[in-house]
């Protein structure tokens, strides 16, 4: 802990990068999590929480992701446990700690995690250098069956935090199919998967740039190469008409009926023995998926999600939210994705030295809350504050805190002013800071004819902000009732408002 | 990231002192925080969750208990926000927080936080460098009516995780009233605070000796000084009897009823003006909670509390379990403290240079945990794994998958085997490791009739274990039921282990 200036005084700010959570950012994420895990256990997925903190070594030096291999973590050496750091994901961990419990868990091991994650990447807006995900995966299942699974889970999972059917869509593709495409578009060889590489990863990045690039931009890149609008050159894969073809046709290949995608899927990948594989596994997901009701309406196949292809060794799925939202700008635009997954079979091979197949989903949590933040879905009553009991005289405290231990028997969220009582209008102010739908107020006046006053104010504040004169006096927000109907009269009010 | 040795393989270890958290550990604590949270909330606290990371100038350089004054942060440098670590408390980072967003946040600030903490201690056995803290604290409160509060949250929380009334005591001491004592025994002096703090810092380490030494010990320290069994021998603060008299009269001031303790205690201070104002204070205190209905079956005022007195500025309060649980060796042994805290005015003065009053609790969830699960009231369901079905024709994965989804819509936690199925009795292996209540089984045969096999796997194993032959026939554990009868059938075998 060396090199700390000497300052008179420290600055009271987060490291770069770092923000806090406050209150209903807090609980209505909790919140989410505990449903998610609800959904997760009923699967038979057990918790797992492993250690912030873990060795470089177990955790490999890169982050799996192939467009950004140098993202960093934050790391730092300890002079027993060497180099650690903090972890970047929670498939790194699930690794380690399934090399390194193997005999102790079952197989397969079906496990979630949720918690933060720390990345050491340029902050920028929206982009903080710790956040939350969400992970389930099932170690040693072979079958892809585990892949269906948990894409049922998925579905499953994002109608019970509340996005109701019909809003997203669960889409599943498969590496091999997209590994069949380039055996037939002859840019992968299967004798000598080195070759073509360049090639393929022009493709990869070529297909990824559809959105943007438009069908046109996309062909161009998987021939000679595109110009773009500032004028540079960006060298192309070379392929020849009829190879381009079957590229486009893959991310064509979608159809309305799942068994037609598949159909043309199988038309495609032609003789690969690869891209066949890909197929009857799509097939017997979709099979799966089907028997139990999981229609086109939840989850379909589609051959354009290639979302971190080069990571996954099989089936890839994603989910994507399919309404529409403002964004800061007022612009209409879709929400997007807000999971993705899919089978990998090498990470427990660096500890082991044995392939042990796993697939697993990753919910971005924070983008499911800014959704359903943004449908207005949440965010109302977590938001709301206690009940505020004011103190009009300091030496009836034991009154006062009788009053909420009353509100709060009844399951009423409520609390007394500890704030300094001589100026009542910043009793009222607190109230308002805290968000409160109701402040009690009783003074000596009130004590001595056994009653109380009893606030609302939520519709203090509309009549303030909408209400004429006239209106004012018609609609009062403020009731005087026997100090006995304290609870009945404060539950009337929160009633309203529910 | 440098210095990473090259390995052929990586060693699948968590970093010393870590460790990870499975299944119902993970499920436990998130329960116990989820019932803390919602006491917490009840009482108008508001969720903060800050970054992991602080800078190291906001977080101090140490931790604030004199007792370990050295003890350790995870930190390291980083480009763009110099040195910075891991939170080693919740209370530095609440500091931090009400600093930087004074102006927005309500005073009082109410608030909890819960999570990870980190410390760079040598680990030992039970002691992790990671563990959970759940605190709450009020800031900007300097009515003691916050800290009657927090006391009766406490009490309240205990109970509501499952400690029962009269197994835990929340016991109440004031730093002032020790100060007063100081005072009258004639090592503190109000006119120079500097003056006899070597002999009151013995003073203190004698009385947190009061458990180990005996009241001749403490006595001997307070004195002379005291010889060990070794021979060694620990010098005294040089009290004379008189003065020796008056502090070991605080340590034994407690009465059975409460006015008596503080009467003793009234006199004991004398005319120290600081003794009288902590007395004061903890009659108002004891008032307010007297009119809340809580008495000395759960709060008691007790001045033999010093935890962590160094530390705070006025009331210091502690809860502790009054039950015996045997340790590891078998021994009878009573629990001990699960929480402590107390009133604190200096931490947010660093950044701001204005002095705020704060009080606050800290609650030892893993501490709590351990308690409960030594009491046998949790890890009975939590520990239960999800019902299994079993897979005999992998080509009848899809009606397998029907089943589970059968069960999880009746709200039963439910999975197929996803291993390789052809050894079936590593499938029973398998639920065996699961700790699953229920095995289903469908062979081809049973399809084609209509039926199903249910194992009860808890009678199972009892039969197992204990039964002759005799009782083997008489209780079978086996059932067929019906294919339609699925659910009620694993829902009867469950209800009779709830």
């Amino acid at each position: 802990m060396a090199k700390v200036k000497k300052q008179p005084r420290p600055k009271a700010e987060t490291p770069k990068g770092f923000r806090d959570y406050f209150g209903h950012e807090v609980t209505e994420r909790q919140e989410m999590l505990r449903q998610i895990a609800e959904v997760y256990s009923h699967y038979g997925f057990d918790a797992l929480e492993t250690s912030a903190v873990e060795t470089v070594e177990a955790l490999g030096k890169f982050l799996p992701d192939v467009d950004r291999p140098n993202e960093g973590v934050f790391g730092w050496e300890e002079d027993d446990s060497g180099w650690v750091a903090l972890r970047y994901d929670m498939t790194a961990p699930l690794a380690r700690v399934y090399a390194q419990f193997r005999n102790d868990l079952p197989t397969p091991y079906r496990r979630y995690a949720m918690g933060p994650v720390w990345r050491n990447e340029k902050p920028g807006p929206g982009r903080f250098r710790q956040f939350y995900q969400c992970d389930a995966d099932t170690v040693g299942a072979p079958s892809v069956a585990a892949d269906a699974e948990i894409c049922a889970m998925l579905s499953d999972t994002l109608e019970r935090v509340g996005i109701p059917r019909g809003d997203y869509i669960v889409r599943i593709n498969n590496r091999k199919v997209l590994n069949g495409v380039m055996e037939v578009a002859g840019v992968l060889d299967p004798s000598d998967e080195t070759k073509f590489e360049a090639e393929r990863g022009i493709v990869l990045r070529a297909i990824d740039k559809l959105d943007r690039l438009g069908e046109d931009g996309v062909r161009a890149l998987l021939g000679e190469g595109r110009k773009d609008e500032s004028g540079d050159f960006t060298k192309g894969a070379g392929l020849a008409d009829a190879q381009a073809d079957v590229v486009m046709g893959f991310m064509d290949a979608r159809r309305d009926i799942g068994a037609e995608t598949l159909a043309r899927l199988r038309e495609l990948v032609g003789e690969s023995k690869i891209g066949s594989e890909g197929v009857d596994e799509l097939e017997e997901i979709a099979t799966l998926l089907d028997a139990q009701g999981y229609g086109p309406d939840r989850i379909i196949v589609d051959p354009s999600v290639v979302r971190g292809l080069g990571y996954y060794t099989g089936p890839v799925y994603e989910a994507e939210l399919t309404f529409e939202i403002f964004d800061e700008k007022g612009r209409k635009r879709q929400f997007g994705s807000v999971a993705g997954g899919g089978r990998y079979d090498d990470l427990v091979k660096r500890f082991t030295g044995q392939a042990v197949p796993a697939t697993g989903v990753s919910i971005g949590v924070d983008r499911l809350l800014a959704a359903l933040r943004a449908k207005g879905r949440i965010g109302q009553d977590s938001a709301r504050g206690p009940v505020v009991v004011t103190v009009m005289d300091k030496a009836r405290m034991a009154d006062y805190q009788l009053m909420v231990r009353e509100l709060r028997e009844a399951g009423i969220r409520a609390e007394v002013y500890l704030g300094n009582p001589k100026n009542f209008g910043n009793q009222l102010k607190y109230a308002d800071k805290r968000n409160s739908p109701v402040a009690v107020i009783e003074g000596g006046d009130e004590a001595e004819r056994g009653v109380i006053q009893i606030k609302d104010l939520i519709l203090g504040a509309k009549i303030a902000e909408e209400a004429t004169l006239e209106e004012w006096k018609d609609r009062p927000s403020q009731y005087e009732v026997a100090r006995g109907d304290l609870v009945a009269k404060v539950r009337e009010i929160l009633d309203l408002y529910k």
